[in-house]
């Protein structure tokens, strides 16, 4: 794979939303989104319209912006939630559903039959309604689900010919890369639709596990700004970048604003109300910092030693700690 | 692979001690080991003694405290290095040489050659004076070195007979999980040796790169407390033990101490002087919070829904948010 043809959807105005500080107002939320598209985000998506009347509204504001990126909105497979989406004037609908054993159990109580034909309804619904709207299907809890039940419905799903993309989702943030390369690799070959990859990081393996699916043949990962969103969230934007970047320097250049990552992220961190991490991708106190004196010697002689990030590009400057014991030892030999 | 072999090197002594804000005093050093093996953790590295008299002496207090982990030393391939690590009564040292083009020409200047010679000399030293100690190889910058530079250094030292343990280190953070288990494979196939992993945090695959290398056959991962390194550090133990939580709960449980993690953290965030990221792994503040309402709505019949960690097991409680507007639509229901 060539790993050149990818898309961030991002959700910070969704998966973040759903963050226990976020509580955007109107003005927050078109603020946020302004910010990501001219920081090139290729997608932005918002929370369900049906959430509540103020999601509505919000959601039909951001999509009269006139934003380069396409906006879409996130909603649970129903037929209402549908109508509701389709009012707003949104690019697209991302339509969910749980498959996994407990969320058919805890959650919505369904088997997977009936999963399969409410999802034939609902996507053909938007489908008929909107012929050009982008549509997205995909499965909750997609890494404790039984990997038949969910061909099932994939593959079913694949087979109406209405949607342009399949999403997978490790929505509790068990999945493994090596897990979600087999799953994307096997929905590449059985389906014709792109793919989309959702990862939460409770396991520390959400960067790894989006560039995991790009390496298998997906198309489109799921972000937020610092990775806000349920419990400790997930794929962050910056993360994501930093990612890319060193697997495609000059594209990621060329593709998005990268000295708007850190006033995004400044500015979304004080609206949800936390600190900047010291150890944050790219824009951490700590991520342009050499200490060690064998580090800070090479790091004189050349940056490249030990950086695979070029400060600059971030808009960001190099620390060098040479007073320290540890570094004195070799940094001035 | 089965994965219930593995043993954490825990390096906040020494790459933790790389990181800008740490200067930890003797006391703090012996505080933090003391902890690392209430925790559990198979080994403690420390910094080379021959960074500073204090470091050889921290080195030699910590070596007699009578832990019952492990204690390595790390130091450069030098005589003077292991001569000086000799004297410390360590329980093993870990070695270490850049094999990469920069830093053959950035840092020590030596050829292929050279290094294969000079590891055999220091190596061969090292196992003639301590035919017990554990002793390890490894390559600085591993995933920017020539596989072919690679293979005849670590086929040489191999051979050499004198070796516990194989080290790969992602120096700059740019290595990805295929790249890891496709040299950790290799390298199982090729030498007797154990694997050791240590990898930097700058692209985010920090945790899932220790986990890859764990399935190819890897045995020892390096960790640090909160991932403090060079940089935006390495592998935080708490991420670590999540990954490995979910895969071998019980072996998990019964290794560490994992009610333990916490207080940990907190201590060590203090002497470096950072905050606890609020997406930390497992003790971080959002980690078991939950706030959309089919999220809220599932976790009330059900937590396992959503969460794949117990908070529990780590001496932490959830927190559901059940006032938001976004939880209000369903968790009611
Ligand atoms: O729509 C999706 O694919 C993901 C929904 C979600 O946030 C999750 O399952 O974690
Ligand atoms: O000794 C090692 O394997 C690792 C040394 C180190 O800290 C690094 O290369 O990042
Ligand atoms: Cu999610
Ligand atoms: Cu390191």
């Amino acid at each position: 794979m060539p790993l050149d043809q990818f898309y961030i959807i991002e959700s910070t105005l969704r998966e973040g939303e759903q963050f226990v500080g976020a509580h955007f107002s109107t003005e927050d939320k078109i603020r946020i989104a302004r910010a990501l598209d001219e920081f090139g985000v290729e997608y932005i998506e918002l929370t369900n319209p049906s959430a509540s009347p103020k999601s509505f509204e919000d959601c039909r504001a951001i999509a009269r912006l006139g934003l380069r990126c396409k906006v879409l909105t996130h909603i649970r497979c129903h037929l209402e939630d549908a109508k509701r989406a389709l009012e707003t004037g949104v690019d697209g609908i991302d339509v969910v559903i749980g498959v996994s054993s407990y969320l058919r159990r805890f959650s919505h109580g369904m088997s997977v039959e009936e999963i399969i034909d409410r999802a034939a309804e609902v996507l053909t619904f938007i489908r008929e309604q909107a012929p050009h709207i982008e549509l997205r299907f995909s499965t909750e809890d997609t890494f404790r689900s039984d990997p038949a039940d969910l061909l099932r419905v994939y593959l079913a799903v694949d087979r109406l010919g209405v949607v342009n993309r399949l999403g997978i989702a490790d929505t509790v943030g068990i999945a493994t890369p090596s897990q979600v390369a087999w799953l994307v690799g096997t929905l590449r070959r059985l389906t014709r639709a792109d793919i989309e990859f959702h990862g939460h990081n409770d396991t520390g393996c959400a960067i790894a596990n989006a560039f995991a699916a790009l390496e298998a043949g997906a198309t489109h990962i799921d972000t937020t700004v610092l990775g806000i969103g349920e419990r400790n969230g997930i794929t962050p934007l910056g993360g994501f970048i930093a990612r890319m970047y060193t697997i495609h320097r000059d594209l990621v250049r060329r593709k998005y604003n990268l000295k708007k990552l850190r006033e995004l992220e400044q500015m979304v961190a004080e609206m949800v109300g936390v600190e900047i991490p010291f150890n944050n991708y790219i824009t951490g106190l700590a991520a342009f910092t050499h200490k060690a004196g064998i580090h800070a010697k090479a790091i004189l002689n050349n940056p490249e030693t030990y950086e695979a990030l070029d400060p600059q590009d971030f808009g960001m400057t190099r620390y060098i700690s040479i007073a320290h014991r540890l570094t004195g030892w070799n940094a001035v030999k």
